[in-house]
This record gives structure tokens, sequence and C-alpha cells, in this order.
């Protein structure tokens, strides 16, 4: 058994710090372990007690009779480093330190988190700054949090890993109340040591764990974040995770709250969407999205049937489903036929959807006959049933009935409760019809179903990379425009046609080189913004070029001081559509970034990302990308424009990746802006660039 | 007393068809008004039972002692009208018709719902397939409907309006279950004549009601409902509303739940826009923002200070509000340090955001000390109180504090739940503090009170409208370009200067007047896509014209199978930022459209809409949808763009506004695409137009 495992499922555990005060916060975890009923040792630890519990208590570590698999330390910030070290010399196989007053409230906490982990050495440790863990699968309560008084946990099959102890607490309780049931709960926070990571990996691989829930703020370790995420989804364990940090406001509170740095928000959109983890768009959705995945049934389409005995609540469904584009499509003929085989109530809507059965529907013979009609039609992939005020009273029947005709069908059975009705709520979900009170909730559910069933993880990078481009001549520091496109053209990012001039007569002969209209510009590694200086011209004949260079010279002196002397005389693109295609990094890793261009489309920050890994981007995740902008129809023929040369483009994006990959670190910036997006079969070309090269 | 009044606050009830079997859906009316202590008289009517529930049962209408203010005919919907007939025969202000089986059914419901209009008469009526009225103001009940069940009725201030009984039911149960009060319920239902504006005008007069919340599947008269609206915003009442048919799934399943015909999503939008009603986005909304609003509090800004003992949920609700554009700013030095004279809790964070008290600050008076001084605070519009577990222990303490403190500002104070711990809410929610579970829900509620506060109504289109404009000589159908920009320029919509030419020499001819480049293309009332069939040409000088007008000529004859016989040889437009200035129309009424023109604005359909009166919009009006578009900062010097002559533009979207005001019915299209908005003071030019008028 490895460590995590042992602390997850421990066959002894020592509270050091047990109060015999069973009430006090230091009495309660020995309070939780007996009530729940642990079956392994439990060895309090405290000099000023002879028993708790009826349990003997051991004066000091050093006293305890075996080696305890957990050791619970409940001390203060400024003795729990003593106990810890203590737990270590005896071979403990992981400590939980509860105690806040750590990195998360300054420099003198950061230096007690620095002696924390010291004195843990290589025993494991979760926390500090945690309320612990729960296993409920095997009933012990590892925490002294308030939140665990409750008598009887809800064991089900969602593992929850939080970096909040508070939010896990509020889940904890969230879900009780809901009849949601949870496998393992595990509050990471200050992740001196375990993290996210971790016990992702563990509940991957734990059995009674089908869905993993997860409260993030911050992603310490990206590269083991990724690898568990990605064996959970090998696992077909889907991931739901709600992360804060979405705002400015959130990030810095985050920050303050954890200490720890936070990457761009749109970096984990990328991240999350990469390793298959669905992110919950509300707190809501953290436990509606599982809740909903735990039955296992997966949704295939798009399709919802909706049966109810109100058309109030079952518009509101329907409504709420639109509008994030699902369809719900009016019975087939047979399926209509069949329900009207059932039923000759004279108001009962059959042949539309909402499936109106009415109060005269509500029977167990007819609501069964009706789910199975639903369930074996062609035309739905899920089921939503309404309860309403009248279904109230017989909560049973209408579970029984549902439970009836599970079996036929793998079908995704949701419920909505349309009146307060908790109670009746947590006895669907109980019975395994995950039940929800607000029809977003419905539909963020199944919205999470179908994402997680249609995630495939990307195929790699291809290892074919051309690793034997050189780019040493390249000098540090900020590259001019026409190095930097040489730069993309050695990945085989081609640009476009151009020359370096410094001349007019120079400027004259390069343009009747190139042929047609040509854009002359000025060529600094300094001035970036050569527009805003006049150092942009476009559309000249070769006639003008040497004139307007002449002129440009001028006004680039009088704008920006300098005077310029080398210059860039390049083809005019013309007919292509403009795209931005550039590079981020920060915490979470290296980025590849797609955007369209223009300034309308930056107006609606048309923009998505894909983390790379160490062969860049595959061709498939390229396209991904360009699919994604809500701009893609510009690309694709929309209103009657030319369809674009995707695959150029998606070569382009390979190529801009695998520079990324290959170059790494040395790379701190680059950016084509704007790259051309010629019609099919034209090819695309990078007509500006930045780089920036490590010293 | 009006009739509305008197089915409001009846001094006396008819139950027709009341049953003596209490626990009967038709023994409930009479069983709720005893319930509940109705003061007035109840007549039974049943002519198989001398005595309900103590009370003198009548055989027939005919026979009742007096005239009662309100007839509850719980008959089915075939015999129905012939109660509504004996009741409106003796003089009863107000029918109210549970019954379904009307339109919502097909034919033979509507012709049901004809022949229950008639035997009302002059009665009003309220319903059919409703579940009544409920005045928790006076303890009135007027329903059989299960959800009234409940033995407290949950007293306050909000009136509810809804057009679906089971939805009316829902709300009632979860207002109730949240300490959320409610003044009256209306469920109008099919609304063969009292409908929505009825009642939102008598709750805007009704003393116990402060906020009106309303649950809307399609607006019957815009005309009255509009009136409604902006009396009860003159009487400084909040309007939420809620509504369905924001998809086209929800639209169709909203169409044959209440038979009604719905006008465009977008047009609602406009609509309670323009007559200040808050639109709820979730149907949780609908309960939260008049929740907060109910409160009587007023948001005047956008900064909100989170006080909080626990880290995790005061971070999430802080990410939650950063996200809908919130801030939350860390206390000013004066705050700060009031915050800190309090409390010396080694941990306690007090100069940030969320002020976090930890668990040392949960003490009455530090607490009543920290609520004080955030609300003193100039940095703050509004204080966000979170409840963790460990506040749960003492919920009352906490009430009280934050009541202590409520008389020393009118600051919106809220607070969020953090464990599931509803009854906790809905004491704070009673005891003046609205209180959600989830942090988006304080979001939407702030959101709601800031819309609420900054709504203003828009003064009145000018009636110095250009009344002596002629339109006569333009006839009926299709107009062609010219003709369609002759017409907009007659109501003061400038438009591009061109000339109607025919032959190559009249084309050349008119360039030359028109001076520079320009654009040729085909006038012609029936071909509408020009470009498609090769009718455009653009940046032509007056050498090119016209061999362009012989070649295009043929171009178009080869495409559209007709050969133009007449051109338009117009100004080349250059400079500007192309719009769309459009109408629609539909069951709501007129609205004026305005969208950025080009592709990729068309991709994020960013347009917005303005119903217009009877004399068009005003400027106000007509700038707010300028500033409304994503991409106004186009128009306002984006990226060193030069600004855009907005005055021009305004004036000319009050011109269009005003023609479609003047020529109404007459107008069924009209449409300016695009139009230029040229650099400040150069104006604007309709460049292209289309019109129909009627036949």
């Amino acid at each position: 058994m490895t460590a995590i495992s042992r602390l997850i499922k421990p066959r002894s555990v020592a509270v050091i710090g047990a109060s015999a005060d069973l009430s006090k916060t230091a009495g309660r975890p020995v309070s939780y372990l007996l009530k729940h009923g642990f079956a392994g040792d439990i060895y309090p630890v405290n000099p000023r007690a002879e028993n708790i519990a009826g349990l003997r208590c051991y004066p000091d570590i050093g006293s305890l009779p075996g080696v305890p698999d957990v050791g619970i330390v409940l001390l203060g910030a400024e003795r729990a480093h003593l106990a810890v070290r203590e737990l270590a010399a005896r071979g403990t196989a992981a400590a939980i330190v509860l105690a806040s007053g750590y990195t998360e409230t300054g420099d003198e906490g950061a230096r007690r988190q620095q002696e924390l982990i010291e004195a843990a050495g290589s025993m494991r440790l979760l926390g500090p700054n945690t309320i612990g863990l729960v296993n409920l699968t095997d009933n012990i309560v590892l925490s002294a949090s308030g939140a665990l008084e409750m008598d009887d946990l809800p064991v089900g099959s969602i593992g929850v890993v939080s970096q909040s102890g508070g939010i896990l607490g509020a889940l904890l309780s969230r879900a009780a109340a809901r009849g949601i049931g949870l496998s393992k709960l595990i509050s990471t926070s200050n992740e001196v040591d375990l993290d996210l990571a971790d016990f992702i990996s563990e509940l991957a691989d734990d059995e009674a764990t089908k869905v993993i829930a997860l409260y993030i703020e911050s992603v310490r370790n990206p590269a083991t974040f990724r690898a568990a995420a990605l064996k959970a989804a090998a696992a077909d364990k889907p991931v739901v995770a709600f992360k804060i940090g979405r705002s400015e406001a959130g990030a810095r509170a985050a920050v303050s709250h954890t200490g720890a740095m936070a990457g761009a928000d749109s970096m984990y959109d990328a991240l999350f969407k990469q390793v298959g983890i669905v992110r919950a768009q509300t707190f809501s959705d953290l436990l509606d999205i599982p809740a909903a995945l735990a039955s296992g049934r997966v949704l295939r389409g798009n399709r919802v049937a909706i049966l109810t005995s109100t058309g109030g609540a079952g518009t509101l469904v329907s409504d709420s489903l639109g509008v994030s584009g699902f369809e719900t499509p009016a019975p087939d003929a047979a399926t209509a036929q069949s329900l009207r085989d059932l039923q000759t109530g004279s108001h009962a809507a059959l042949d539309r959807n909402p499936i109106d059965v009415t109060l005269a529907g509500l029977q167990p013979d007819l609501l069964r006959g009706a789910i199975k009609a639903i369930l074996a039609s062609p035309s739905y992939d899920a089921l939503t049933i309404i309860v309403g005020s009248s279904s109230l009273a017989m909560p049973d029947l209408m579970a029984g009935a549902i439970q009836d005709c599970m079996p036929l069908s793998d079908k995704p059975i949701l419920a909505y409760v349309s009146p307060h009705a908790p109670e009746v709520a947590a006895l669907l979900t109980r019975r395994g019809v995950p039940a929800f009170t607000a029809p977003e909730s419905c539909t963020a559910a199944l919205d999470g179903m179908l994402k997680s069933a249609h995630w495939k993880p990307a195929s790699a990078g291809k290892t074919d990379s051309p690793t034997d481009v050189q780019t040493a001549d390249f000098l540090a520091g900020s590259l001019d425009e026409a190095q930097a496109k040489k730069l993309f053209a050695r990945f085989d990012v081609p640009g476009v046609r151009e020359k370096v001039v410094t001349t007019p007569e120079q400027a004259e002969q390069a343009a009747r080189e190139l042929g047609g209209r040509v854009v002359l510009k000025i060529l600094s590694s300094e001035i970036t913004h050569k527009s805003d200086v006049g150092g942009v011209a476009v559309n000249l004949t070769a006639e003008q070029v040497g004139e307007r260079l002449v002129t440009m010279t001028r006004e680039v002196h009088d704008k920006a001081g300098t005077t310029p002397e080398r210059f860039l005389v390049q083809e005019m693109v013309s007919g292509g559509t403009e795209l931005i295609l550039g590079m981020h990094r920060d915490a979470l890793g290296t980025a590849i970034m797609l955007g369209m261009g223009g300034v309308t489309a930056e107006l609606f920050k048309d923009t998505t990302l894909r983390l790379i890994g160490e062969n860049g981007l595959s061709r498939a995740e390229a396209l991904d990308m360009a699919r994604e902008l809500k701009t893609w129809p510009l690309l694709d023929g929309f209103r009657g424009r030319p369809k674009a040369d995707v695959e150029a483009l998606v070569s382009a994006i390979v190529a801009f990746s695998r520079m990324a990959a290959k170059m790494g670190e040395r790379l701190v910036e680059a950016e084509i802006n704007p790259v051309f997006v010629l019609p099919e079969g034209q090819g695309v070309r990078a007509a500006d660039g930045v780089v920036v090269l490590k010293g």
C-alpha cells in the first residue's frame, strides 16, 4: 500500500492534541472516528489526559504502542511541526495538519510552512490549513470540522477534492441535503506536499469513485495535474472542476487566500479542455454535473424528451435547454402512438414536447408506459421528468415507476422538481434519478454529460518535428520584423515575400522585383508600433515607393526622434482573412494562441488557446482551435466568401507550435500579427511578427 | 372600488361547485378561506349539499342572499360558462374560472373560451386555466391549488403575477421556504379578460406591494403592459420579469402552452429596458432580485465589501461579483484602521477584501463594529456578509448584529450562506437581510438592484417631428434603391450623392460631376442582391465607369436573365464605419434596429432594438442604442481610430424612427445597409437601402 492509500484508508490513527472534552474542536476527531465506526486503532495523544472517550490516551508520540498510518495534528501553527517531526520519526505514512497561520498569513507564516516541510521529511503531509479527509466509503472521518457533525454521511460515488476546506464543508452539507452520494472528500488547502493531482490519481484508482469533482483556486503543478486528469479520463472517470479566479477580483482574492500564483483563467480553460475536465460554470454546477454523471449513464446526443404533468414547468425546462442548444423535438409518430395507446385523457398533449400527460397521467402504469415509450424512442437521447406539486404526494410512486424502467435503457433520466420539495428531490437522487430544482441545473447537468461523452484525448503532436532546425544564429533580445519572419520561416511558417532596403533606389528595385503593389515599412527592433510613428505605407506602386521612403524617414524622425535606416518592401497581400497567431506562457505552461484579426474581432476577444506538449500541437488540435473561433465561418465560406486555405493555416499553427516547443524558454515572446489566410490552395502568409529571445 | 380591487380584496366570495368534502380539490377554496381567516361572507354553491364546513350552502347562484364580489367557478370547461353567465347577471364584480380545456387544447377549447367571454359580458374574468389569486396581505386565498395547502402564508411586499399557475405555486412554496414575503399572487393564465397589465397597474397602487415579480410567457397587449410598467416605475416599484421563449424550443412550448403568439425575444429585451423592467436571466433570479429589492435599499454604485469569517466562501462570492463587473476594492486606510481597532486576531485579514475577521471575529460587538465601519466607509456601495459553518450555531447573534446596524445606513446588505442551512438563510431574509445560497444569486441580486436604481424613463420623442412630410408619391411595393434613399432623405436621413443614368456617356458625366472615385450599381426594385449578379462595381474613375456599365449589363444579363436599363453612379465613401439601421415589427410593436455592419459583427449578432412611440425615438434613446453596441468603441476612437460623427448618427436614427412612426403600417419594410458614419463633423451617408410599402 502506498502512503496515500494508507492516508485514505488507515488502519490506525493518532490524534495529536486530542481533547478529552469531545464537544470541543480538538475533541471532534476522536468523536467522529468513533461515531462513524472506525474499525482500526485510535491513539489519542495528550499529556494531560489518561483516557479519552474510553480510549487509552498517550502522553506523547514516542509512547504510542504502534506506528500509526495517519497522524492528525491538532496543534497550532507554532507547535505543529514538532509533532510532525516525531510522527515522521516513527514512520507514520502521512500527517494531516489542520492549523492555519502559514503562507496564507504572510512572511512569518511562510517561514513556519518551510519548517513544517522540513519536519515532515519523507512522510506525506496533507495541509496545513486543511479540514482534513473523509473516506465515506469506509466511514472514516479524519477531520475536526463542525461540517462533519452529521450523523449519516451521504455515501456514494463522487470523490471531491477541494483547495478550500470551508468550501469542502459546504459541498458536503449541500450534497447530503440533496441525496447526492460521495465517496471521498479531501481538502488539500496549502498543499505543501499532497496536492490536487495526488488525489485525482488516487481517486482514479479508487473502486468506489466513479466521478471526481474539484474545487480549484490554483493548480500548482500543471504537469502532474495534467497526467492525473488524463489518468482519470483513461479510467472512464469524468472530472468536473469549478475554478475561481475568473475575474481579476476573484484572482486577487484567491491569491491572498492561498498564497499561490495563478495562471490566466483562459489558460485553465485550455488545460481543462485538453485533459477532458468539464468546467463547472456556476458553483451549483459542481454538484449538479457530477450528480448526473454519477448515474453512469451516457448522453449520446442533444435531443431531450420532457415528460410532465404540468405545463408551466415543462415549458420552463424546455426553454432553458433550448437556450443552451439542446433540441426538444416532438415525439416521432410511433412514439406518439404508443403514448396515445396508454391514455385517452382529454387534455393530454402527447404529440408534442414537453409531453404532457396531465394529472390523469400520474398513475403508476401510465407513467411506466410513458417512460418506456420515450426511452425506446429513437428520437431522444435523454429524458427529463417534471415533478409538479401534484406528484409531491406520491414521490415513491414516481421514483418506483422510473426505477422500474431504468434497466430498459442506458439513456440519462433526470428530474426537475418544480415546487419546493427538497425531500422529494433527495429521494429521487438517492434512487438513481438525479433531481434538480433549477431549470438551468438540468441544462448544465446534461451539457456536462454531453461534453464528457464527446471528449477524446488529442493525438500527440507528431514526432517528425524538424529537429534539425538551427536557431543559434538569432541573437538575444527583440528581433526586427524581417528576422522574426526568418525565424518563423525556418520552422515552415511562410511569410510574405519581402526585401530589406536602405535607399529609395533599392526600394524601387525591390518593388519591381516583387511585382504589383507593395507595402513599405521601417525595419527596427526598437519601434514596435510602427504605424503610430508613420512607419507603414500600403498600396504603393514601384514608382511611388522611393519617394515615400524619403517622406517616411522624415516623418518617423519627427515622431519617434530616431532616423530609420533600414526598410522593408513587401508584397501587398489582399483577399485573405487576417488572423493572429501567438504564444502565451505563464504558471500553467506554454500555450499557442489563435485569434481572429482586426478591431471588430478584438472587441469580441475572439481567441482560443491550447497548451503545448514537447512536440507542439497535432493537426487535429490546430484544426479544433480554428473551428473554435466564433468567427470560424469567415474561414468557411460565410456569406459567399471563398473558403480559406484551412489546411495551410493548420500547418502554420502546427509549425508555430513546434517552434515554441523546440525553442522552449529561449523564446520569450512570439507573435504573428497578422497572418493572412488566403483562399483554398493559396496558403497563408505571415505579414508581420514579433519575437523576443532570452539573453 | 374598482372591480379589480373587489377581486383582490372581496367582502364576499361565492364558490360555485364547492364540495362538502374539504379534502377534495373542490373542497379546498372554502377550506382555504376559512383556514386563513377570511372575514367576509362565504357562499358555497352546490345543489347537493345543505352545509359545507358549517356554512350554509346554496343550490344555485340565483338563490344567493347577496351579490358576491367574487365568484370562484369550480365547474369543468363544459359548464363553467353557465355559472359565469349567472354570476354576471347578479352583478358580481369578477369571476375566477379554474377549469382548463380552453384555447390551450385546440379548436374545441377555443370555441368554449369564446362562449365564456360572451357569458361574462361586462363582469371581469380571471382565467380560465388559472390557479386563482392569493391576497397574502389580507389572508384571502381564492384558489383550489394544492400549492396553498400551507398553514402560514409568507406575508411580505412582493407582488407576483404569473401566466402559469403551476409556476406561481412553485414560486409560492419556494418563497415560503426562503423567508421571502409576498403581498399578492395572481395567476392570469389564458387572460381572456384580466391580464398582466391589469395586475401590474393594481399592484402599483397597492400599499402593501413594494416590488412586482412577473412570470411571462407572452405579452398579449403591449400597449397596456407598457403603460402599467411605467406606472409602477413612476410609483417607485421595481418590476422584475422572467420571460420564457428565449429559445425557439421554449417559444414553441410556450405557444402550445398558452395558445398565444409571441414576439421575438429581442423585442422583449427592448420592451423591458424601455419601461424599466429588470429581466431575470435565470428562474432563480425571479425570486432573488425581488428579495433584494424588497429591502427598499438602493444600490448607488458597483463597489461591494465582503465580510467573512471563512476564506473560501468569501473568495467565491468575490469571484462571481468580479465576473459580472462588480468591484471589490480593499478597504480605504481609515476603514482598515477602524477594523484593526476592533480586533487584533493574529490571522484576521482586515486590509483586503474579502475582509476576513476569522472565527475570532464572530462575536456580537466585533461583528457590529465591523459592519458599522464598512457601512460608514465611502469606499463601498453595498455589503455582502458570508455566513460560514461557524456562524450557523448563532444565526440570531448574526442577524441581531446586522439588524442593529441597519438604521445607520441605507446601503444594501446581503448575506451568502455557504453550508446547507436553509433555516438560517430564511431567518436572515425574514429579518430584512436577503440571504442567498448561490454566489451567482448574490451577484444577480446586486446587478438587479443596480439596474433598477440606474434606470430612468426615456424622454419622449420630440413632437417637432416633420409632420408635413408628404410620401403619397411613393407607390406601393418594393422601391428601388434610389427611391428608397429619396424617401429616407425626405425624413432627413442623408444619402450618398448619386445620379441615375442609363448610358455609358451619362455614367461618365455623372462621375465627373460627383468627383473622385465612384460606385456603379444596377438600379432595380426586383433584384435585391445586386452583388450576387455582378451588379455592383466600386472604386471606378470617370474614365472607367462607362465601359464598366457595358460589361455590367452583359454580366447581369448572363447571371440574372434580365437586362438592366438603369444604373446608379454614387460617390465612393471611405473612412467611415459601416452600420445597419432598420425596422422590425411583430406582435410587440414596431422597433428600430441598429447594428454594426460587416460580416464579423454579423457573426456576433451585434444589434440592438428600441420600440418606438408615436413620435419615434428621442435623441437620448438613439444615443443609448449606439452605446449599447458591443462594437461602440469602433465609433468612439478605439485603437487610435478617428471618433465618428455620433451626433449625426443619432440624428439619422431619430429621423429614421420618425419615418417609421409617421408612415406606420404603410411601411412594411425599411432598412439602410450600410449607413456610413464618417469622422466627427462629416456626417453619415445612407449608401444602400430597401423599402417595401403596403399595397
